[in-house]
């Protein structure tokens, strides 16, 4: 199964970032900082892997994996993110949740 | 905020499900069926929510909510459920990832 949109994780436990959102139509430089942030966030202590898919009336999931807690808050801080995160709060979400969930059990469709 | 999209939650602690999903393009009755499994869903005991997204490449993500492990296992053994999910299997999908997280924070957008 090499489909690139799902993640290789290795066996739970790892946590979670339920990111639900809404695109308020705004542009501005959504899709750039969006694909940025997807970068950046592979290159963190800790990130495991993401998975995104967002339909044609621009609502969205994306959940990315980390090993831990400390992953996720030392991502929520970083500097160029957090500028990001602002410019999503302003600008480039009419709504979002945010979710952290601790993975427990993992399943797969068999071959 | 009353885009239908977002679940309206409780506090945490809850449970989620992540099902994320490539259609495999066999279409023989996925939609009717897709619909009845969130209509059903939503009447267990323990069934909080639901959010969804597909993309125009038939990647999608599903993400339930549930109020106990136990919920998610009545769901997962419910029979209907359990027919629909043997067709998922061997028709709809092409691929799936479904994970069960314990979701332990939750923040919005501010208004």
């Amino acid at each position: 199964m090499t489909d690139a949109a799902f993640a290789k994780l290795p066996e739970p436990p790892y946590y979670s970032v339920i990111f639900s959102s809404r695109r308020s139509g705004a542009e501005g430089g959504y899709e750039r900082a969006a694909n940025r942030m997807l970068e950046l966030a592979a290159t963190q202590p800790g990130y495991l892997g993401v998975e995104s898919a967002r339909d044609g009336d621009g609502f969205g999931i994306t959940v990315s994996y980390w090993s831990s807690l400390e992953a996720i808050s030392a991502w929520k801080a970083n500097a160029e993110h957090l500028s990001a995160q602002q410019a999503g709060q302003r600008r480039w979400y009419a709504h979002y949740e945010l979710r952290i969930a601790r993975v427990e059990r993992a399943y797969a469709k068999q071959a």
